[in-house]
């Protein structure tokens, strides 16, 4: 029963509305960190390892944990002694999603099951897998028409020429491959010099001299313009500090001329300065009807060892307790006060905000659109099995389940993909128990219909790709 | 199975429980907001839209999240289409506790079962219900007696006349219809003119001069003294800032004597006066030995833009996650010092403090009344299954369940009575459970008469009614 | 079926994981609050209520909460009143550990079951349990014996002389005794005169003059020698501030001097000061490969009044809510970048910091231990049902549950030691569930494995007793 047709489908309900519903629907994956370049180029692999291991944060740390070197995660050992390494790490994660995801991977689109994976198993592992690997038909879009994938968005710099996204419109792919505009750099003045560097790239990607504030907004609106041109209709955002006002267009001036001159910026005034920033995204994305995420709550390289050594996004990331409620309000706040609130989606890291983060969605509905403020898939280190269990119980009961969204990979890794599938067994798990106990109808048509809804139909309106 | 005479009951311990121990019991009902003229007058109600759609901001906020405009929400449109907007609404709501609560309403008082609420249905609902309302036997009045209401309080103003409380008593009915001491205006010193006109009010009232703090001091004595008279034995205060120290006498008399002259009150100062405030109520709680009901952790108002349009109280608030327990524990403990320190009932809405606030509670028990501080029932945001749920496992685990006073509905509406019956069956549930897999002695009298003193028994005692 | 050889497991998988992976493993309690000379001596004891009742907190707490006045908990009655006291309010205590603590501890080691606890039953319970205690192998070292004790850490100050630790050790007794070395006063700068007074019992402990830092580090340095020297391989620290930076040594040494002279200590000083010896301690613990634990969160004597009658340590604690993950993540990189970051247990006492305290521990995993970062057991208030389900969920999902070091007791009671069974039936009932529901391979092999690892084998490999 490990990791079959009815993996997490103990209940007949589960079974059906999973079988009959869910599990059928293509996939839109509306936030991943996908390469564009690898999927338009159709990339190959050799073995599994570099689909597995190259780049995958969640692998390594989980090795770390097991005692394996950093030569074995990040390092410069092969292919092989990588995967070794991992195939020793498995055994240990019983009860981790990392135990399941790896069997998932293994059965679709491998096709390998009835097996665990272990130092046992995985020499006939590695034959199978690289020999279809190495056979054609698996390559980086290949496996997303494995997939039934439909779309999937990447997330991209402003100054992103997009050029990848370009080449596979032109292709006439039948898989949707579009950007999605993540300004980040814009708002991070208190890097100073890598600030300005990126503002000198936003330069040339806009064609623009950026002398003052004024430039500066109209440089980021043509990027705008440009992402919208070739297909995006996300932003993305990730805050870690916006406990502050913001600023009013003479004060952001000001600061924007000082800190493009060199000036020390003050802490403070930088959260300000972002904030602002902020307010002049979402005019952006609500004159496009552009959906924003915004990402809160990561405590970002903690382990400055580690950042020395191996530099940022390698795993050593970690889950912030600051408190937000009241500033993330305001920042909300001053768009709808300006009309310029867009459709956003909210997800939080620390699974104790869960509560508070979809109540405080629920008070900027505004009764135009359904859903217009959706609380986020569990996102990072909570998207998992107790992680899902308890943002749709929370969405549940404080929301509006029915009109979710529903799934995204958030991944660097193609095979992610079963993430989708991993979601929708327990979204139909959840469903399913809750018709045998009589906690919702015994109505297979009603709560099948939003099984469906949410694997698939809702994001495929809600964004209008 | 879907809401009937064993909703919620998939165990047979907990059916037993539900229907021996639990079912028949009146109801106490301690915290409400229901209007008492209403009820001494019996108000009638022509259909069902004025009981479920006036003035109920969770219906509104759902109505909203399903894209419904606001003229049929809180707006002027026509009750049948307010009701049809909701019946729009209502499918989409599964797993929300709005649906659960649709239809227990609809089983009682109405006795309507066994259709689900819809546009389908909601036409014959209309006609039944309205028949029912016009009749006759339903009034406000009529309502609480069919539900079995044996005590109600409502939640007043320092200043009110109470005339409706009075009205009742001398009617001689046999509900109880008792006044709560509700004096955040008291508190409200950083409002400004809005606190000097509740002054006023209060000189009213009081029939007393106020020209210090020594003067608003005895107005307030006043009041609660003729609250007393009137039957009064609980206050209810909200707390939403409290993490400064509290102010001496004479500290006190300066700052109000300020605030009284219209100067400005910084932020600090008015948090530091509404601490000694706060303090005061509870010397006036404790020597009439009432209980004070403390709310902690509500995020008001954060849409500026629909607090603008539409007033407060109409569906817009949320959760605020600042932190408190190390203030909230000095200020039990300037009284407890003082011995002044009140029967207490905590309630918190922010999930996350569950725990925090539990044990805090049992920081302040002092041997000599059972139960005299009490972690407080699952509140607002967090009256719903999961919700209940896990307050019982805290309290369970944190605490001493079998002390616990039990379920309020902290209502508007006349027809929330089916929460008390929703709370019972969540309880029983919890405990069949407990029964059926040993975790608590398979005893039914041991375990059933817990499930009578939760659901009434305690109340009693504790409010001495 | 109540707190019998089945209690807690329902499952035929989790029966035989109990049954024949984790039961019968011998217990390392590397955490406790014993007394050793206790222990050395095989103290007697002539009744129940002295080993129930002396200096239990929690049961104190739930007898006042249950109106039990203070001379029947901490107080001068006599033992059989007290007991009486208990008795009567065990009933009241459904749902809570101690009802299961209660009955598993007069199963093991005193063998009396098939009763529940109560007034009617006391009587019966004190004359068997007085005449096994009476009747001689039933103190303190051969109650360790019965219940299959391998090896016991107490918790010990610095200046402490370990001469109970000595004593058994050169007795060859079985049972291994071992010190911890807790330095918390070391660190309490702030308390001003009772931190000189410990200065100088570290000075006559150490045989050294402590007139500046330096003399001061080197007298710490020879205790964690000393205690080296006996057997000592854990550290111990309370954390309950820590949202500062660190001090230079200069900076160091000049607060030191100013407190030694009695100058006051402002409070952001104190804190730094208590981080540069929190630095300081690693290193220490890092040269010898000692383990370091951290317990954070505590929320000490928010009731003054029961401290300025009672005390400290009688029942009064609480749980704080502080954020801190950024502060402790500075903590934990101050040390990873000097490289002498030692093996650490991090507890937290707020569940709500559940997945941010073990996602940090994952932060700081360097490929070299396996496991060297451990998410400690549930902790205090959350050692019950709930709490260790949840830290064993939390572990699972964001760690790595089969490195996990398992159970301690934390405790000053000896009977006690029926929580590592209480512990051990909730992890083989998840384990259990999982392989039931086909959540992990349902391969009685490998997940019985598992059990044992974390019952007993990674403890011993970890710890290296």
């Amino acid at each position: 029963m490990f990791i079959n047709d009815d993996f997490l489908l103990d209940i007949p309900q589960a079974r059906t509305l999973f079988h009959e519903y869910a599990e059928g629907q293509p996939i839109i994956d509306y936030h991943s960190h996908l390469d564009p370049a690898a999927i338009v180029d159709n990339r190959q692999f050799s073995n599994i390892a570099q689909l597995w291991l190259d780049g995958d944060h969640y692998k390594w740390r989980a090795m770390r944990t097991n005692g394996i070197p950093e030569r074995l995660c990040s390092g410069d050992a092969l292919d092989r002694e990588k995967y070794d390494a991992w195939a020793a790490t498995v055994p240990r994660l019983l009860r981790n999603p990392l135990y399941h995801w790896t069997h998932l991977e293994l059965r679709r689109p491998f096709g390998i099951s009835g097996i665990l994976f272990s130092p046992e198993t995985a020499d006939e592992v590695w034959k199978k897998t690289s020999s279809m690997l190495q056979s054609g038909g698996m390559g980086a879009l290949d496996i997303l028409k494995r997939m039934n994938v439909e779309t999937v968005c990447t997330t991209d710099d402003p100054c992103d020429d997009l050029s990848a996204h370009r080449r596979h419109a032109s292709s006439g792919d039948s898989v949707k491959l579009l950007p999605t505009f993540r300004p980040d750099k814009a708002r991070a003045v208190h890097q100073g010099s890598a600030w300005r560097e990126w503002v000198a790239r936003l330069e040339q990607a806009s064609r623009m001299e950026i002398r003052d504030l004024a430039a500066f907004r109209e440089a980021l609106a043509s990027r705008h313009d440009f992402f919208a041109r070739h297909g995006c209709k996300l932003s993305d955002h990730s805050l870690e500090a916006f406990d502050e006002e913001s600023l009013s267009g003479e004060e952001a001036a000001a600061l924007f001329a000082s800190a493009l001159r060199g000036g020390d910026i003050a802490s403070g005034d930088a959260v300000r300065f972002s904030n602002y920033l902020m307010d002049y995204f979402a005019e952006l994305d609500s004159a496009k009807n552009w959906v924003r995420q915004l990402h809160v709550g990561a405590l970002r390289n903690p382990n400055g060892a580690a950042l020395r050594d191996l530099g940022p996004d390698t795993g050593f990331d970690a889950i912030a307790d600051f408190t937000y409620m009241a500033p993330l309000g305001r920042l909300l706040d001053r768009s709808a006060q300006q009309g310029t609130l867009p459709r956003t989606i909210l997800y939080n890291l620390n699974p104790r905000d869960n509560a508070a983060l979809a109540v405080l969605c629920g008070s900027f509905q505004d009764g135009v659109t359904a859903g217009k403020m959706q609380y986020g898939a569990a996102w990072w280190f909570l998207d998992q099995m107790d992680g899902m269990t308890r943002h749709l119980e929370t969405l549940s009961q404080l929301g509006m389940l029915s009109r979710f969204v529903g799934m995204l990979t958030d991944s660097r890794s193609l095979l992610s993909y079963t993430r989708h599938e991993y979601f929708r067994r327990i979204l139909c798990r959840v469903l399913g128990r809750d018709m045998a106990q009589g906690l919702v109808p015994d109505d297979m048509e009603m709560v099948g219909s939003m099984a469906a809804d949410i694997s698939y139909r809702n994001a495929k309106q809600y964004f209008n790709f």
